[in-house]
């Protein structure tokens, strides 16, 4: 087995063994599904912690009223978030994250430092030198 | 201001800070961008470390060569991954991450472990309570 073999086995490797990785990426990058997740656990965890989904429109105003619908019924099938109906008068409905969608604040909050630090070019972080253009081979 | 409208402006301020936030979500969540960044992630620290098309390739073999030199051409322009040409011969060009894409690893990393933790459902894990299922209004 040559060296470039080698490295190719290997690269198979580390990604089969994480099987979970490539899926929980495609869960949380579908689109708007990060910022909705982000909007919930920034929630206050005042009286019962819970959004309706006005409010979370309200957070998310780029994000049509179908396609929020959409991504909360997605995140409650997945068991990331819950959705409860308060009796009334006015009957109403809150939303909040599952202990399994609490579990995503480190990460996502690892990936909002990287967003502050490398996309924000108006600081002085430091920036990405670049990208060197060369042949169009691959 | 009554109590839901100032949990509203809590809720659109706390999106509202991190305007780069969401850009990170939707580059890295980008179908297989999070699962290309990973296997550069993991390539070996070995001579130049780097990675070739087809050892990305395979280590990603669900993607196409034609989708996955979209993505890498969108990592190059973000200053993700770097692109050098080896002189040959045989020419070759390689790939690896720029300082901006290795600062992802953190990241990476807390939602390659949320992945295991609750998306591994054949584990002893904890898993989220089934989401309750209530009526059709919000």
């Amino acid at each position: 087995m040559g060296a470039r073999r080698a490295r190719q086995a290997k690269g198979a490797k580390s990604v089969a063994c994480c099987p979970y990785y490539h899926e929980a990426i495609e869960l949380i990058g579908k689109r708007w599904t990060g910022a909705i997740v982000g909007v919930l656990l920034n929630a206050p965890a005042e009286g019962e912690g819970g959004l309706r989904f006005s409010e979370i429109a309200q957070a998310v105003p780029e994000l049509s009223d179908r396609l929020l619908s959409e991504r909360m019924k997605e995140l409650e099938a997945r068991g990331v978030v819950e959705r409860t109906v308060l009796s009334g008068p006015p009957v109403h409905v809150e939303y909040r994250l599952t202990d399994m969608g609490r579990a995503l604040q480190p990460a996502l909050s690892e990936l909002r430092d990287w967003a502050r630090q490398w996309l924000d070019e108006t600081d002085d972080e430091p920036t990405a030198a670049p990208a060197r253009t060369t042949a169009a081979t691959h």
